[in-house]
């Protein structure tokens, strides 16, 4: 065997393998349609099957290599969290909603397509989630399929990802307390689910349970701090309650305050992992790169 | 006692009390908040708890009572099923749909509220439908419950009704056999899946099931039929491309041939339940109030 093959791999290999898996696995699962329908399944092919990186599935896949569980299991429950994520993506963009022509380089569904198939598209996409984690392929046990759709509603629904988007346009995230929350409901429930996974698969003891909660509700608060900083820096002349509303953190707390609170906040994370030793260095390492992320 | 408790309730007064039992648990069921997501629960409660016939809930606890099933756990499944019918309703009125100003006597949701508001209230909706569904109140056995939230799930998505919904915006069913295939999708599936509650909870014998899921398949056709036979006499004037669009089946049939087809389904929907005999009297009874409802 050359060197190479034991040399460990990056964690940008093990990034685009695991988005290699999750686009390729939900190109499986997603429907294929012949008849008239076809400009919708098509349609949620490019809406799911585009650019992305896959990090919500690569996070459940990472930390399912801390437990004893299957892959294939872990996949398809991660692929289902893609989904609702994806549809979300979708509906976001329409013209109601951010009313956004591009994302990742390409039109948006609405642009591309129309708006009907748009909200057809994040409806049955959503859809397509549920159907696929609770399928038999998922995991052998239908209590622990039963369990997984539970916590990805709870996780998508009006206490979590949509209630999240809802505060946001409402605008009501004024102090710091309520952009915590708006943000833990909007992004962080999502973030915090594919950590979920395979504590729903493996039911490991409570200090295991306890650490990757914490890290991953640590994560989800930082990473969108730094979405904030991102987005304050695209917009530098928002003032008042346009950059309230578009960058919460940044223009609460100001810059400095804010880098130095993701500063904290990966620290933190890190801590959490030190439970798991060295099987979780590639966890480890993702903080930084997901906090270090280009805009 | 006084006699009237023991004369047999009438058809309607089945309805009403079915309707009442699935409204009440309903509210229940929804989400409430009190923080600033308020506005999504609160109209998330306009659109689901309004008023409404609760035809598909009826059917699955009607159906429900032809076995030794919990009605608890039938009445939580119909509930998941009545929120992905009003999801559905709330989308189909958005502007980039049918953009329908009111509904039932009372303002759509997107007019209520608004565009954005609505999107979201119809996706929190699904959610909500997946969540009752795969939470353990439903039934003890989580393999029941994964099944029922898998085969709701392929009723509404791509291959069900979202699918349906998707051929009839392109406008692909232009002879019978895909007027019936699009029919089948966008309201037989949902309907069909009322019936498959129980079975899904009960599973019985095949004779059983198969009489009832034929029993579903006949009713979803013939009530579609008499959907197009009243929007083509509340819209008389609409002729060609307009008026196949709107009354698919009427267009192509004419109004005699898609009276006497009702007809015909109606005869058989009411031979597949011989199987049940007096039990089912109330199943043979609402077939004719379905088909014969105003408009």
């Amino acid at each position: 065997m050359p060197l190479a093959a034991h040399a460990r791999p990056t964690l940008e290999r093990r990034l685009a393998e695991a988005a290699d898996l999750v686009t390729v696995a939900l190109d499986e699962l997603l429907p294929r349609a012949e008849g008239p329908e076809q400009r919708l399944t098509e349609a949620m092919r490019y809406a799911a099957l585009g650019p992305g990186k896959r990090l919500r599935p690569y996070f459940a896949l990472e930390a399912g290599r801390l437990f004893d569980v299957e892959e294939r299991s872990v996949l398809r429950a991660a692929c289902a969290l893609e989904c609702i994520h994806a549809y979300s993506l979708v509906h976001d963009d329409l013209p109601a909603m951010d009313d956004d022509a591009h994302r990742r380089g390409r039109p948006t569904v609405h642009r591309q397509y129309d708006e009907a198939t748009a909200i057809l598209v994040g409806d049955a996409l959503q859809t397509a989630a549920f159907e696929i984690m609770a399928h038999p392929d998922t995991h052998e046990d239908g209590e622990v399929r039963a369990e997984l759709v539970m916590r990805l509603a709870r996780a998508a629904g009006a206490q979590g990802m949509a209630g999240g988007q809802m505060i946001d346009i409402v605008g009501a995230h004024g102090d710091l307390g309520q952009a915590a929350r708006m943000h833990r409901m909007k992004t962080g429930a999502l973030i915090a689910f594919a950590f979920e996974i395979p504590l729903i698969i493996a039911q490991p003891e409570e200090g295991a349970r306890h650490a990757l909660k914490a890290f991953a509700q640590d994560l989800g608060l930082a990473y969108q701090i730094v979405d904030d900083l991102l987005h304050s820096q695209a917009a530098p002349g928002l003032t008042g309650k346009a950059a309230s509303k578009k960058s919460g953190y940044v223009a609460l707390l100001g810059p400095g305050a804010a880098r130095e609170r993701i500063e904290l906040l990966s620290q933190q994370c890190k801590a959490h992992l030190d439970i798991f030793g060295e099987d979780a260095q590639f966890l480890r390492e993702s903080v930084d790169f997901v906090l270090n992320r280009p805009a």
